[in-house]
């Protein structure tokens, strides 16, 4: 199933996108798309019912897309978790992932505003695929059972301030927690739906300009073994989201004068099967 | 006003810790004590008033303490933030604040079990000022706009376990956010009965042997200055948290071999006028 929640921001209500491309109401079947629900298999149950069945009503797609997921509880990223971003950011390849993390307070809409910071002049894109756990995970056994925690996929869009992530005294969350840095959706693509996350296509293009051009096939730490890892240093609950790396063409990799995002930019960015993002960079 | 939460983790009330010791019920009068009550000067005026004509009926003393906040959006924590602490872990006094992160999900009553991760060598110990926030905060123009925004403080138990933080590939966060790793509270104690954050002492002792006896006197960057400092790098909201660092003392300083905490220890903490905290530590 392809989840995702419209209307106004902080207002949306859980829709479906079917087959055909409507965006139905699930607003009478379930209270929103959260944690609670993607641990319900009951409730999924009757939404899939609902969906195959032709009883929910049709929204107007004319609606803005709100984020596919709501109540958040942490958002971890992994770090140069592809080869050629590693080599391209001047990195050595990491011998076991590399941690840091976003609020969930960054999270906006697939098609809403990006917000250059006051002052900032490296802002950079990375387009991300984004697991979305369903199911508490503490010391996993082993990647079947990190895999039975995912709930879902997701496009997620890791905005980084450069300047504010390497330069300015330690340790990456100060350039990664700027408001509105983690674009997510459209969609939250349901884990039945994406039989092999290893093998989807990652793009993102800067004013019509391709930059980042990969695939997951190429992450060093594959989505099974990255959700076994972290439950290893952290417990993993519904609700929760990994963003795992992005591959090379970032604003950083490139010979100067770097690229980085100005308002006025609009970036778009797409993962196979996961939908499409679109924003327009504005002064915060 | 000392605000608190007791009862069954996951079902605590709001309660009051009044003038003579007696924890009173608020939850004839809040819904609970979160960002959104923090922000709502009308309820926390309704709560005052209460407390001082003598109203509000007394709980059992024997229940649970819970933290003493709930529906926490991130907390955001400061490195190397006392010359003395710096000094004892070799590194150099940052020239800005070092910001890493804890997921709100590592929150847990102050005298709750403290698990020590499996197969963990180095969990450590970090007795931490706790700022609280009560009105959204960007870009504060300087340390009195940002001390407005500050609802309150407590006791803040910044567990680390420092093979995870310093020796596994990067980025401290993956030794910070170990479930249990923020035992918060007793109390949280509003900025009204806090005139002076910068001269409270700190105390943590581990099987009753004094560890650390420090003062936010040392602190290198005061708190008025770390929440200016932060609202122009993320937004901050009702309902966050500030772990503000900690110390001297911490295992990690010790000379070999360094005395990091096993299932059985006892660590107890505690910040003047913020009250005391007691954890068991056990296996996870």
């Amino acid at each position: 199933m392809k989840l995702l929640r419209v209307g106004p921001a902080g207002a949306e209500r859980p829709a479906l996108l079917d087959k055909d491309g409507v965006v139905r109401d699930l607003s009478g079947l379930v209270a929103d798309i959260d944690g609670a629900l993607l641990a319900d298999a009951a409730a999924l149950a009757s939404v899939a019912a609902a969906a195959a069945d032709g009883s929910l009503p049709a929204l107007d797609t004319r609606l803005r897309v709100g984020p596919p997921l709501t109540g958040i509880g942490k958002i971890v990223c992994i770090g140069l978790n592809y080869h050629d971003h590693a080599t391209e950011t001047g990195a050595q390849v990491p011998g076991e992932p590399v941690v840091f993390m976003k609020a969930p307070d960054t999270v906006v809409g697939p098609t809403d505003t990006v917000l250059v910071p006051r002052g900032s002049v490296k802002t950079d894109w990375e387009v991300e695929l984004a697991v979305v756990i369903g199911r508490e995970l503490r010391y996993a056994a082993d990647e079947d059972e990190a895999m039975a925690a995912v709930a879902g996929y997701a496009v997620a869009h890791d905005v980084s301030e450069r300047e504010y992530q390497i330069e300015r005294g330690g340790q990456w969350d100060k350039g990664k927690n700027c408001e509105t840095f983690n674009p997510l959706g459209p969609w939250l693509v349901t884990a039945d739906e994406v039989p092999d996350p290893q093998s989807l296509g990652l793009r993102l293009w800067v004013n019509g300009t391709l930059r980042q051009d990969g695939s997951t096939r190429d992450q060093i730490f594959p989505v099974a073994e990255v959700v076994r890892y972290l439950s290893h240093f952290m417990t993993l609950y519904p609700g929760d989201v990994i963003n795992t790396g992005t591959p090379a063409g970032v604003a950083l990799g490139q010979p100067e004068p770097r690229p980085y995002l100005r308002p006025g930019d609009v970036v778009e960015l797409t993962i196979d099967g996961l939908g499409r993002q679109r924003q327009v960079l504005a002064s915060a």
